[in-house]
């Protein structure tokens, strides 16, 4: 079975949408990362850190679900990295009300023994140094290295940032941010630069508008689904990259076609997240759900046109 | 063969991009829309206003590839439809700098006899009450007609438009102006709340994002093919709708299928028509270009997944 670490961060997340509010919920790269990863048959492992406040059942959730939590540093007296942010009409962007990193300000990695000779690294959206720790720590190079990262990242940790772009396979970063890292606004010529910083896939996330693959001369599209409704984006980038970090670990294949129906499985898992509040979607996913909305997916985008 | 009758203006474009600018040159609605239609084995018409100031050889252009111009008015001593515009550094939006309605202020539609038993009508972009009239000239029902329009006349001429909206089979907007037109902020409830106004098709344009199909519970997607460089980003709609049109009367069906593969037509006829200023890439397009592309919108979608 193949071996998924994720790196990343487990959160407390308090959420105002047009729709409502919540209080303070489960939320995290690393937890949405491991929950989508979840739905495929692999062995899968986090590096986190939290603070004492973080109720047990939280970590249990994820430890049912088979994911490994002895990576989580649980820090006596520590509090968990903390953030409340509020969406606007559109939910196509929101403010940051309050960032509190808490024991996430002082992480230090320890990849356990036992996820050292991981297949897949998922490396989440954090600070680059903490993903140069996790990669030296690795017994030999994994397999495949796929990144998150953003725009904040670029502003204030440049040079950390590009020396992990340098050493990894697969970047998955967002339209505005890809274009930020190249100075290039046509994606194609931004794609291509990327992978000359490194990456052999570049996946641009591009939200309701779908997402792009990258490899080469090769081009990729795959479609978000359109939705009656969308509840609450919240972790809907880090199931995307979750979904396609676990079908990666599980096909132990990467090429071209296997990176196109990651991104397909990674989209899929995101059109369920963005139903419910935070976790809760993902909490409680079936899969015969998840291999009927892929069945939409094909349909969405498949046609058969004769040359004339 | 099928019939097509295009109604539409024909214009003096005056255009500024970031990489340059041209004096008056060939555009309007019906220009691009009949460029893209003559892609296909199918005869069309257009109905149309022009000034004696339009170059004979630009009526000639259209003529020159089958296009039927006895539809088109040429007014005595009237002067042509001039629009000047200025885009933005992203190619999304632009400022309107001039607009001369001249001629076109007072158009009088008048269908040629040989087009009133057209199989499809495609209503270009225009005043409601000229689509209306053109469509009242018409000898039977056709057995579609197609509807481009813009938030002008929602803005302007709501009950005209409404007028139109309830007797076409297919419209072609979009998505700000689907939003306003339906007061609904997601694409599937305002494609939906679009439907019960009249058209059994609703179809989004999405520009670089592609284009959305609506019809009863089904929806289609066609991606945009990513391009290193988008020139000039005028007419390109318009070659969208030709290209559907112009795909439908060649087809002779109409289904939720031909529709699909109507828009992968446009989309990829719109993919050339934004590589050069105003027609020059549409002018000098081979049909062995436009089928080499077609296969790159395959692969661009096209994936194998299998369910577990």
């Amino acid at each position: 079975m193949g071996k998924l670490l994720i790196v990343g961060s487990i959160a407390f997340d308090e959420i105002e949408t047009p729709f409502g509010k919540t209080g303070k919920i489960l939320g995290g790269a690393a937890t949405f990362i491991g929950l989508a990863a979840s739905q495929f048959r692999i062995e899968s492992g986090i590096v986190s850190v939290v603070g004492e406040d973080l109720p047990k059942e939280y970590l249990d959730l994820l430890a049912e679900r088979d994911i490994d939590i002895s990576g989580v540093d649980i820090v006596k007296g520590g509090k968990t990295f903390y953030w409340k942010g509020r969406y606007h009409n559109d939910l196509n962007s929101r403010d940051t009300l309050i960032t509190e990193l808490n024991t996430l300000g002082e992480f230090n990695p320890i990849v356990p023994n036992h996820f050292k000779d991981a297949d897949v690294v998922m490396l989440g959206n954090l600070h680059p140094n903490i993903q140069l720790s996790v990669m030296d720590q690795m017994d030999k190079r994994p397999k495949l290295t796929i990144l998150d990262t953003m725009n904040f990242w670029m502003n204030n940790t440049w040079d950390e940032l590009m020396k992990v772009i340098e050493r990894i396979d697969v970047i998955t970063i967002n339209d505005e941010e890809a274009r930020q890292l190249t100075e290039e606004y046509s994606l194609v010529k931004a794609a291509a630069k990327i992978q000359e910083m490194g990456p052999k896939y570049v996946v641009i996330k591009k939200g309701e508008h779908g997402a792009l693959l990258f490899h080469k001369e090769h081009i990729f599209f795959a479609p978000a689904l359109p939705l009656e409704e969308v509840f609450d984006p919240t972790g809907a980038g880090d199931t995307f990259a979750g979904g396609l970090a676990g079908y990666l670990t599980e096909a132990r294949n990467v090429s071209f076609e296997s990176l196109k129906n990651g991104i397909i499985q990674g989209s899929n898992l995101a059109s369920f997240c963005v139903e419910k509040f935070g976790t809760e979607r993902m909490l409680n996913l079936e899969k015969s759900e998840v291999n009927h909305r892929l069945i939409q997916f094909k349909d969405l985008v498949q046609f058969n046109i004769e040359l004339t």
